[in-house]
């Protein structure tokens, strides 16, 4: 049995890999991929990769019928899932959203960081949380949902709270990391994560040969990770960006309740590795061993290094995650396949290129 | 008048740094560059942007006399400046050293950190810290030293203290700096500063489309930052490696005492500018403006800027340098030009390209 | 049923590449890896993207026992190939050769080119020409030899040959080129193809951000391609290196024949659609279309593009593959799919990262 | 005694290139930067490497008043400087166009080549070509006439004409290459050579790894180079793009007449230096040594390696410049240097970075 599938936006970065994902996995049949921007464009003529694998076009959202799909993934700026999801969940398909409008669960919270109106509030109870090893529960209630008949909700974590939280979430949860204590994230993204509407920021000449921090204590992704992780206020968010396609590093410094300090990394790396026993796509490293980008590109996969500071009392948790892979695309067939009652793998077993 | 100079290392990328700064010095005369591995090779077929520059070959170290040397710059791996620098000060010459032999006063902490015994920890009180804009106090003896007809001895800073202290150093010196807070230190470094030796950090393809940390809670660099901030066993520093050629933008988050928090972003700001105001190599960037590191490639800069997360109460300083440049090579000349009395900016008015 | 497979030089960039797609390959059980540099080491540790994924060591290559393997790639430099091909082929397994050894079909070609002495010229005949799409017969001929379960030998083409000759065969084999006339070969390759050993081509900060030519009028697949195009002491061979870590793009210029001046781009590119049209791996683009190398990245896919210069008469044939891909490992894999006499694409079935 | 100059197009690549040059140029004083699309941003915000470096901002270009200016640099797009260089002539002004409005000596061939009319045609005659090692008697004309007090017209050669016509012409002019043969130029580009207009070739994400061929066989540089050597129709030219921010090589392949396949590589080279001996930018390379565009980015500079292939008959000259200088900005400074009547090399003095 195949599920009928639609991706809104499938001529952006994280849509078109959704594409190429979809059209590889063997339960999903893709049936539309649209783009108001490329409307028309076969797709293999926006993206000479797929030459010769589809004579797929891109189509008009608006001209998207719900009726008959199993399941949409929304690859869309936010406030435009906002406008699409209720009339999808009442068609009775399942929505598997990438952008942020359904992620945070007070609309307020989503109201001062976005700067426009919530329009659907009521679904934010029911939306399941995209990140499958840290909200497990979510997406089962979603997947009763869906094998109810009704319209399932799903709001993917963004790509910076999904690599931050995987590389904070054990310590946070057992309870290491001191009261009250900031937690400060620096992470550096390849350049797809700036998206393709050209700026200062993903014009070759100006991305490349550079690194640079930006969106300094604004930018949007940390409310995010406080609600993850539950702890308001305490994250001190600094992105950067590195001349590279693929790829997000997050590097997460906790300060330790003094118990762990005395637990030493060993004892700290084996509560990482109970954490995630059962989760397919986390790797977490040996002692002393810290992921690169590379290693995970063009996979659903997230490896996590730890280190331990003791003087300092600090812990540091590095985790690496392609930004279009685990922080987008793939996570969201992960997500797709847990509601569907699928096999968690399915269709996201690829090893990222060696070199 | 010019003084005559010799470059000890100059194969390697800060020594071969050095010798095209020094080419363009009007008032230094470089008389000889020497490299072991390089003996007997003309410098412009190791490093073809001098075809038709220079003439000059590589000599090894061993021939050089330094007789008649008024400056020796050494581009050397630690240890080996330990072994040459007591007799080249003898010889009367002044010793610039790139590395790390005298930067630490306690050579204990040398020891601990290096595994090697130091033998001429009697050099260390005189040696002047080479990180103009913090201890030009240092230099100023060095230079009376020189005038005196002695060998001056300055160790000038390494990339990554001299970013991070510019971040870092008028936040903590004014007491804007909780006591016994950490200092998170991520820093982002081009592969130049993994050095020439083929290892898995600067092969090409490996360090291409890849982002890592490494040496984490354990690089050398971190001994030598909290010796310049005054904060021991405070600094948590996690280096990391990002595709590019030269750069280095680390990102320094402090927890601010409560009064400061109240000065607000524009209060610190002023603090920062009123520091730096009569250095012309750094400059403090608009509120809400953040460095960028290919804006400052090829020159003696830094720049810097900041964020604040107030409810979080932490500051956060991002600088960007050079590693080969203000990190490393440049700093050294502008070293070189307080201790020879000339003025500070002397052969380093170089502009980043634009593009 | 599933063959045992080995690769001999596997923690070189060609051979790794192999183990990674043997692993997924559903035919070939991938025994042994071996690496002399590298023996004993986790395949893992020295490649990343592989942990999680294999528990294989790294094994000696004295150490490989032919007895009872089917398959063993050769990813190993030239003149290793010629110390173990007959001993592997006496013990009936079958040789897939990525190394130069049995390429050419001269004995004192191969010498003149490579210096030394060809040791095993009795197996030059028989060896098969791993480019499937042109030397089809050659294939089957191998197959047969292992269906009489003797050892069949395959020396599988070089980078820049395969790419080459997929690019001019069409219009040489067809009679388009003017006889006489030199065959302008310009290419571009990423660094991988200059393997892992350290050099002034490799190191990153050499190779970025740069463009250069090398083996100008030297390269040693000169001969191969001519050997391949008939074309004996007529290509002008120019290989070019830019920072990426994989891809070939060759653009092969060719006076035509008058006629076929006549014929058009039109009537040119029907020609190699229907030279290709049996070809799951070759894309002939529309005419005014042109390939990129990343739209072919680890992958087994050549696309061709191609362009009329009327008034000079001549044709430009632009193709693009992986080097590591269609130019290594996974034509390898391919060729060994036609000996085991297995579906093509078996195992190859990739679709290139869009972005 | 300081000019007094304006670039008008000046945040595009070669404006702010030609910025930055002229704000270190001793004998130019710049007094306008113009820029429809930035006008009134600080040239620092655009390009934060001139941060602390000038205080100017871009003006619009029609509030330049050109009376009381020596000299306006046109860094337009094609056709802008149709329309703006007769007023400034009639003011005084010399015009220094970096645009193609002036290269081609027949109306016509432009007016087919860049499909528009050419609507100053009478001045072609007197625009002096600006490729000053080959055009020498042009731009001492262009001197004369601004030294009556006239404005000088200055149309410089477009970036790959400038690196192909420096490797061919000593060949061509000295009659080495065969009557009626084609010649064959592939040349590779970085990617400020796209410019700074969004498109598929200057996004980070499209052209990051990636190598590709455009404008196969309907360049318009092409028609130019041809005009420069003198050979209607014979130029093949192949633009390919590669992943660095500046750089360009030129590949050109030339069948040499059968008396100087006689001369070999050391007579033909023999003849390069020559030609050269007076052109401080260029180096003609050891036989044997070719060039890197690394070793020229940010300057002047033109590099030449040579290559022989016997068998074949053919001559292999490869050269390298940046696309930026040698091919647009530094070449103009220089140009205008000769009309001024400078030393050719003031304010031009850079060496690359050696890594």
């Amino acid at each position: 049995m195949t599920y009928k599938a639609a991706v809104v936006g499938a001529a952006g970065f994280a849509g078109i890999e959704l594409v190429r994902v979809l059209l590889d996995h063997p339960a999903f049949d893709l049936v539309a991929a649209t783009s108001d921007s490329n409307a028309g464009q076969a797709v293999a003529q926006a993206y000479p990769a797929l030459a010769g694998r589809t004579e797929m076009r891109f189509s008009r959202t608006d001209q998207l019928d719900p009726h008959g799909l199993d399941a949409v993934f929304l690859a869309v700026p936010h406030t435009a899932s906002l406008s699409m999801t209720p009339a999808l969940l009442d068609a009775g398909a399942s929505v598997i959203d990438l952008s942020a409008d359904y992620r945070l669960k007070d609309a307020g919270v989503y109201e001062k960081w976005y700067g426009v109106r919530h329009t659907s509030a009521h679904l934010l109870g029911e939306a399941a949380f995209g990140l499958p090893e840290l909200f497990e529960d979510d997406l089962r209630r979603a997947r009763k949902r869906r094998e109810r008949r009704e319209g399932a909700l799903v709001a993917c974590a963004g790509c910076y709270p999904t690599a931050t939280s995987l590389a904070a979430a054990p310590a946070v949860r057992r309870g290491m990391v001191r009261a009250e204590s900031p937690i400060i994230v620096d992470a550096i993204s390849g350049v797809t994560g700036a998206g393709k509407s050209p700026s200062a920021k993903n014009l070759f000449c100006f991305a490349n040969e550079d690194a640079q921090a930006y969106g300094v204590a604004t930018h949007r992704h940390t409310p995010e990770m406080e609600q993850i992780l539950g702890c308001d206020g305490r994250i001190v968010f600094t992105p950067h960006l590195a001349p590279m396609n693929r790829g997000l590093l997050s590097t997460v410094s906790m300060q330790l309740a003094p118990e762990w300090i005395g637990a030493g990394l060993d004892g700290i790396r084996a509560e990482y590795a109970h954490a995630y026993a059962d989760c397919p796509f986390v790797t977490v490293l040996d002692a002393g061993a810290f992921p690169k980008t590379s290693a995970v590109a063009g996979t659903n996969r997230a490896m996590i290094g730890l280190g331990l500071n003791e003087s300092a009392g600090v812990l540091i948790a590095v985790s690496a995650i392609d930004n279009l892979g685990k922080g987008a695309a793939h996570q969201a067939v992960q997500c797709a396949n847990a509601v569907f009652g699928l096999p968690q793998t399915q269709g996201l077993g690829a090893t990222a290129l060696p070199i």
